[in-house]
């Protein structure tokens, strides 16, 4: 008599997008005149930049003759995509090539790195937060203690004073696109190193910060190496959402303690993990990533972020004049701003569909932390971007 | 303070192709001159097929416009790939598109489908097996019982007495190359029927059945759509291994009980799972895997596995000849014969490797069950192939 994993008895019946996605085609479906400008979703609209298009049309032409077909490749990913990886996203901070598992998206390696750890751990969540965190540490029955982010303490937290086993941190954020000091980011260490404790550092957007000030990975602080796995993405890097390639960093010196109080390397479980339940991500995709890396890939990317960054600036210019107080937006493709007189954010939602056609996430599926407020991503168009923000500030005055 | 999931501690220190591959490796490094033939890991060496190639440079030149560009795709899968697979793979037996979850890799479906079972089920996996089924089991901390496959039973166990809540089966199997008559399975799937179990029906090499009465899916069978989850991959079917993509299907009608003994859909929970664990396969990878259900994808995906079976059968004679009593290499890439005079099966890689510079895998690495036998696969080429089998034969004559 096979019996299902209770846990998931808990969770929301719908993924936070899947809920968005549904709302946004029952309504095209009732006014199929509509137009809809999304400005919802984080999913990258700019084509892949030449560089990449290119290494991918080589790596598909290498799979079409004996000399240079590949089949299986490492698991943890090719050597030529780690080495780019540590040569670029880690110089001078001394990270292993043995210490970089590429994969298919940073959303299976946040979900799947539970795996090697215990159900007994107690999960700080910072709040709001990507729904995959909680959902994730929810279907193994993990004890999930929720740490408020707010304008009081920059959406980065105030460090805990009861000890927490693994903390997830997430920047430049999402959803809040707060970034994180350098000082900031060592309390954080500092209390897990104090603490025995792991931190998941999700650094998907690290690309956009510009601010030199800004810590790009967790192991710019000293002793992070000792506390800390990271989690960076191609897919807001290089709008690789559809081609899928990530990688996690998992330092060999890590450890967390077994039943026995003994230290066992995360490496390594990492290691054995992937290497029994992945079978590495496609070669056409590593090639793509490491074509990401070239000169000519790394000005080409930038200049794609550039243009982000730009319509980010326009949406929080917009939400500041209609009044709605917008953090991030700033080294950050994400703008969190305040619902219209403190509405309930999933009313703002359906409202600014239904009046203006425009789609936004509604805070509060970010979280109980989220209620009042609204995310509002840079990754349309900046015209289609302006076009929204008219609509939205119109609506706003109206009320 | 960080606790590890102490089931990992219970692993085999390696994986077993890990653990091949090291074997192989520190072998070249003592004999830099030595030849080596690999028939050893399950991986494909013929290019990918002309109608997959032209499919991927569409797909990756689509990525290069604003008009084509293909941000996330729908977690299960793209309507177009999961349509084709149920109007191909699936003709005249019912299953509908949205029973279909498309991945990455069925490596990665066997390994993750047992996050949405509890960890109290027993688990019944035949011996000798592939081992990913048996390790993932055992990071979970599941009671596994083996269920002895052997000549008496043609490779396909004996139905157990016992109650088993979940229950592997791979036919054509991996490794012994045993297939399974509609007869067998349907005893399988009544077994299953009577005891509220479920079978994890592991199709990988389905498209190497010629034999008509053989079957190609287990919903052939009357009644398997109430108890049986299919895992397929375009791996094996048409040389993916490098481009990842595969897909599982788990029917509607498809339950297991809660703890308070309701019955609770699994293709709503595995679809919960991919969807905030997954982020879809690589568009290119999807549509690389539609061109396989072209009219010219379909012609030459087969003619490169008859040139695999073809070199299946020859070697499947040769080891004949040289009286190991091989099985397999019908219907099926692999081959499994006995060791001579019954010498430990490590002993005979290490021997076969020193001697010869052939790559097999010991049956050990697959179970106490395979103690005795090895496997050899039928990727490398026909030249090859007789070639390592024409060494091995001397060898075996010598001892």
């Amino acid at each position: 008599m096979s019996l299902i994993n209770d846990n998931y008895l808990e969770l929301e019946q719908r993924y936070l997008f899947a809920e968005v996605a549904a709302r946004v085609s029952a309504f095209s479906e009732k006014n199929p005149e509509a137009s809809i400008i999304r400005m919802g979703i984080g999913d990258v609209t700019q084509p892949l930049v030449p560089a990449v298009i290119q290494a991918m049309h080589k790596a598909v032409e290498e799979c079409a003759h004996s000399e240079t077909f590949r089949g299986y490749g490492p698991e943890p990913g090719y050597d030529f995509l780690r080495q780019a990886i540590v040569d670029n996203d880690y110089a001078g901070l001394g990270i292993k090539a043995s210490e970089v598992f590429v994969s298919d998206g940073a959303k299976s390696d946040t979900g799947n790195i539970g795996d090697i750890f215990s159900a007994n751990n107690v999960i700080g969540i910072t709040d709001p937060v990507y729904p995959v965190y909680v959902d994730t540490n929810t279907m193994t029955g993990r004890e999930i203690v929720l740490i408020p982010c707010n304008p009081g303490n920059g959406f980065t937290g105030d460090i805990p004073d009861r000890k927490l086993d693994i903390i997830y941190l997430c920047y430049p954020n999402n959803p809040t696109g707060a970034v994180i000091t350098r000082d900031k980011l060592k309390a954080w260490v500092d209390y897990a190193l104090a603490n025995h404790s792991i931190i998941f550092y999700d650094a998907a957007y690290e690309a956009f910060i510009r601010d030199p000030l800004i810590p790009h990975s967790i192991y710019e602080i000293e002793g992070a190496k000792q506390c800390a796995i990271e989690f960076r993405s191609f897919s807001k890097t290089a709008g690789f959402t559809g081609i899928r390639c990530a990688f996690t960093v998992v330092p060999e010196q890590l450890t967390a303690l077994s039943a026995q109080r003994k230290e066992i390397s995360l490496n390594h479980l990492w290691d054995r993990r992937q290497s029994c339940k992945f079978n590495g991500a496609s070669y056409i995709s590593q090639r793509g990533a490491e074509a990401v890396y070239s000169p000519e890939g790394r000005e080409q990317v930038k200049a794609v972020i550039d243009g982000y960054l730009d319509t980010a600036s326009v949406i929080r210019n917009s939400l500041q004049k209609a009044g709605l107080n917008p953090t991030g937006g700033e080294n950050s493709p994400y703008i969190w701003a305040q619902t219209p007189a403190g509405m309930p954010s999933w009313d703002f939602f359906d409202l600014l569909l239904e009046r203006a056609g425009v789609v936004i996430t509604p805070g509060a599926g970010f979280g109980q932390g989220g209620e009042g407020y609204f995310r509002v991503t840079a990754f349309n168009t900046k015209d289609k971007s302006l076009q929204a923000m008219e609509k939205l500030t119109e609506l706003v005055k109206s009320l």
